[in-house]
């Protein structure tokens, strides 16, 4: 396609989206699709308007010299220093995991305070326990008890929409101090990271939902779990770090408060097929721990909505549009440049 | 407690909230409590203004002179012949199960939908099956199905809520026929049975939530369930008689849907104990049905709000107020009175 701005998509998910991605534009590009590796990035990124990766080796910084924009795949960023990316290059992200993250959150409440995990196994047995007829201990539920978040971004409003059908009042602090008091869409918000003793002391489900920053590592210390409720819910689908990993395993195994989901693990496999447990202390042998492996927001249609939302930001770029969710614009300049 | 009216308990369950019924009551009543037997209650029903129970044996109906009202502690009702109970004697029920069976219903779609059960079974073994970064298929959403409910009283209702909250477009056919087409509290009503095959053709998510009568008994057949799309979810929470009980063993066996979660059964144990599976065929050996016994309402929160509603209508009986759902009165006459 003579003329068309090129994209090279640097990224080992790529089969996953790249078709869905180019059905979705509507502007002219011509596509290079490859792996995250710097050799192969290394041949194609030199004549490249755009590209989708998770980082840019800094090796290809003096090649990378048409670069102007560059997508993130997923929420967050990678770069933070613009001396990593060049002049003018802009960093974009994606959401739409908040929507699956926040059905998960209901998966692990409801799988965890209803206790019908322990019913099924039975009944499977022809055991009717569970059963108010012929015996059983009623159970809980999730309504009327009270939904503490720790952030209220997009995940947090996701969830606080759902804990309103299921009438749960929903109050939350910001990770931000200086915060205010106040009323959000329906939310009570608390405050900033001052008010996370209140918020843990008054809540029965907790769920964790703010960035790890230099503040928020290790906010949830042995001190604050144990301000938890005998029967509190926790729920962790931001990043391992934010609660203190030998203190949570304490907490969990001792019974301070009833149960955990945890989504978000202390340490990762480095590829596909290695064994390896997301903790050096052994959560999975704890009965009141519903783990997943940062699966919350794995799904078909949130990659599709993402391959929609990064097309809709090439369209824009190729309009000369204003590009949406921008996290940083690079500033570094080959010395050709300043020798100019 | 001289004068004051008198209320007796015959249930099984009375231990789990009589206290409670006791507390909430604003008006004097003296209590008897006992079991479900005719006996024990043959000795205590001759003086009793009210009566708590499943139902009222018809040899104890010429003792049973000065009851004006018998409370079913549930929902539905046991009496259907007004000449079952003694003349001018009102029938009431209590709902309040719709809650926690709303709970459950989404527990159980989630549970099915988004494949994190065999993430959970993978992660203890150390392999992060589901985990975007190092393989595994992206999982399903709910987020976007259309729900399909089959009924639309208390518990539709109580679904309906909490699917529109995760993006769920809800419609309905009600178990009456001529019903009409129409918009209700954000659900789009087909109509009445003559828009199953409609419902069940294009809905994502069916759930059973209407009552079983001589119209709706065997309402789902085989024809009817052949019209699931390959990926739907089949949700019963009213009574397995409303689905034929082989066909949907075939349908399941042979995935002409993708999954059920059955809570209502085709037979059940007559005592705590009984070991006995919930229908002649192996349900509980197949992969795709999420089976729990009859347990989707049986919450204790359920059975506190059972107490406080069963304690303001014996309030409103004690007052001559007017009684709440009441389902039939009493037309029995003794052989003295018409001697009178």
């Amino acid at each position: 396609m003579i003329g068309a701005r090129k994209l090279v998509i640097f990224d080992d998910n790529a089969p996953l989206y790249a078709d869905l991605l180019s059905d979705a534009l509507q502007t002219s590009w011509s596509l290079e699709v490859g792996p995250n590796s710097t050799a192969w990035l290394g041949e194609h990124i030199a004549d490249a308007d755009a590209a989708i990766g998770l980082k840019l080796p800094p090796e290809l910084l003096n090649l990378a010299t048409k670069l102007k924009l560059l997508l993130f795949p997923g929420a967050g960023f990678m770069h933070r220093d613009p001396m990593e990316l060049p002049e003018g290059c802009r960093h974009a992200n994606v959401y739409e995991h908040e929507i699956p993250i926040a059905e998960y959150v209901f998966l692990a409440l409801l799988t965890l305070v209803s206790g019908q995990a322990e019913s099924r196994a039975a009944f499977r047995q022809g055991n009717w326990l569970g059963n108010g007829r012929v015996g059983g201990e009623p159970r809980r539920e999730l309504f009327g008890g009270k939904l503490g978040l720790i952030g209220f971004g997009h995940i947090g409003r996701e969830v606080a929409r759902r804990a309103a059908a299921f009438g749960l009042p929903t109050q939350a602090i910001r990770s931000r101090s200086g915060t205010r008091a106040c009323e959000s869409e329906g939310v009570s918000i608390l405050g900033g990271p001052e008010a996370l003793p209140e918020l843990l002391a008054t809540s029965d489900f907790v769920v964790v939902a703010c960035p790890l920053t230099p503040e928020t590592q290790h906010m949830l210390s042995g001190e604050q779990l144990r301000l938890l409720k005998p029967h509190a819910v926790l729920v962790n689908v931001a990043r391992a770090e934010i609660i203190d990993e030998a203190a949570l395993f304490e907490a969990l195994r001792d019974c301070w408060f009833a149960a955990a989901a945890l989504d978000v693990w202390y340490r990762y496999p480095s590829h596909a097929g290695e064994g390896l447990h997301g903790s050096r202390y052994p959560f999975h042998e704890l009965p009141n721990v519903f783990a997943t492996p940062h699966s919350s927001g794995w799904t078909a249609p949130m990659i599709a909505r993402r391959a929609r939302q990064m097309a809709a930001n090439l369209d824009r770029f190729a309009r000369g549009e204003s590009i949406e969710r921008v996290v940083l614009t690079g500033a570094w300049r080959s010395p050709c440049d300043s020798a100019a």
